[in-house]
């Protein structure tokens, strides 16, 4: 490429990244305000964490259609077209990251007013263990930093535990009293998501490290917890 | 391109579309066997469908790969680029069908043996449903029928139809009959799961269509049912 188309491109990928960081920041508001709603039983906070999932839905489809004109005029290669891919596979976590905390956010309403104990600590705690583990692996794409994805990655065990004791603190709830079962499914539901969030946090530690590094991590070489209600 | 490029170009887009295809029919035989292993409780058919889906990641992997070999080699514009960029998507779909399968499969362990009454019946119900719309979306990509695909867009409702009042049914049985709490709580997930496979094939629907009239369909127009248990 000439040096003008060059500089163009890296403009238009470096414009793509700054983008995907400010979906990405949206993706984390929406984590942290769906698990607020949900513990403050905040029914207008859950209504504009739900509003907020278009957004980032616009954003994914925005991304997605500048990367194919940015494959058609630019024709990248190597590391280049590395990154490209890489963006708009982050894109498509960011945007599962938005529905899964939408989703947590629709169920304030079913589970507010209901006594499910301590339950909704756990939950509190989950949450800021995945919104970290977020915050971690977006710096990690920002910054190109491949052992930083690596630690992402590594601690995804940790969010499995939480789940796991969530699963059987709400499981207990259930049993002891009913009527919890309603609220309790929910918070089964809410639990499993944030787990998934955790999953697409370690896919995009994934993209991250092989962009940087060329080499590709092991799923079967990464230490998990054996989930609970998960099989 | 020159002739010859064109054709090698065409030659490979097609051998993607054929593999996509192949591993289009493995997903479809991990979530049909993982509902069967479920409703005749066959833990040896439950352990084979979870190791199919090593074969469903690797190949996803490979097509990955082969995708970005191809946009480095052959440079693909408009409608070839749009293909290339299709398979890329349709294939994290079927990835992500094949973890969903795997997930039902490691839970018949869990729901065998328990007397869950009716709830199986649903589960198979909605198996069989989950399945068509998998069959007639990958037919739609083979064939680039986008009629087809929106007749798939439009029938997710059914899907969700089916998930409501099988989580109604599971919600009854957990009330009448504490000890089956933990088994009911595999049942909803399992139900969720085959719920997020319907989802898959809507997204899978939605990119056949722009693949083949360059239109996308509006994720708000679709006819949804509002789902329980779900926010």
């Amino acid at each position: 490429m000439s040096d003008h188309i060059v500089s163009a491109f890296s403009e238009e990928l470096e414009q793509l990244s700054a983008d995907l960081l400010r979906m990405g920041g949206i993706a984390e508001s929406m984590i942290s305000d769906a698990c607020r709603a949900l513990i403050t039983s905040d029914l207008q906070l859950a209504h504009e964490t739900v509003d907020r999932d278009g957004l980032v839905d616009d954003m994914e489809a925005d991304i997605e259609q500048r990367i194919v004109r940015l494959l058609a005029l630019r024709q990248p290669m190597a590391s280049d077209l590395r990154a490209v891919v890489a963006a708009l596979k982050v894109s498509s976590d960011l945007e599962r990251i938005g529905d899964l905390s939408k989703n947590i956010a629709k169920r304030v309403d079913e589970v507010s007013g209901c006594d499910v104990g301590g339950a909704l600590k756990g939950i509190e705690r989950m949450g800021r263990a995945v919104s970290a583990q977020l915050n971690d692996v977006l710096d990690s794409y920002s910054e190109a930093n491949a052992a930083m994805a690596l630690h992402v990655w590594n601690s995804d065990e940790d969010i499995d535990q939480h789940y796991n004791s969530l699963f059987r603190e709400v499981i207990t709830y259930m049993m002891e009293d009913p009527r919890m079962i309603g609220a309790g499914a929910h918070l089964m539901f809410i639990a499993k998501n944030l787990e998934r969030v955790g999953d697409h946090c370690t896919n995009i530690a994934e993209i991250v490290h092989y962009q940087v590094t060329g080499d590709y991590l092991a799923s079967n070489e990464r230490p998990k917890a054996p989930l609970l209600g998960n099989g």
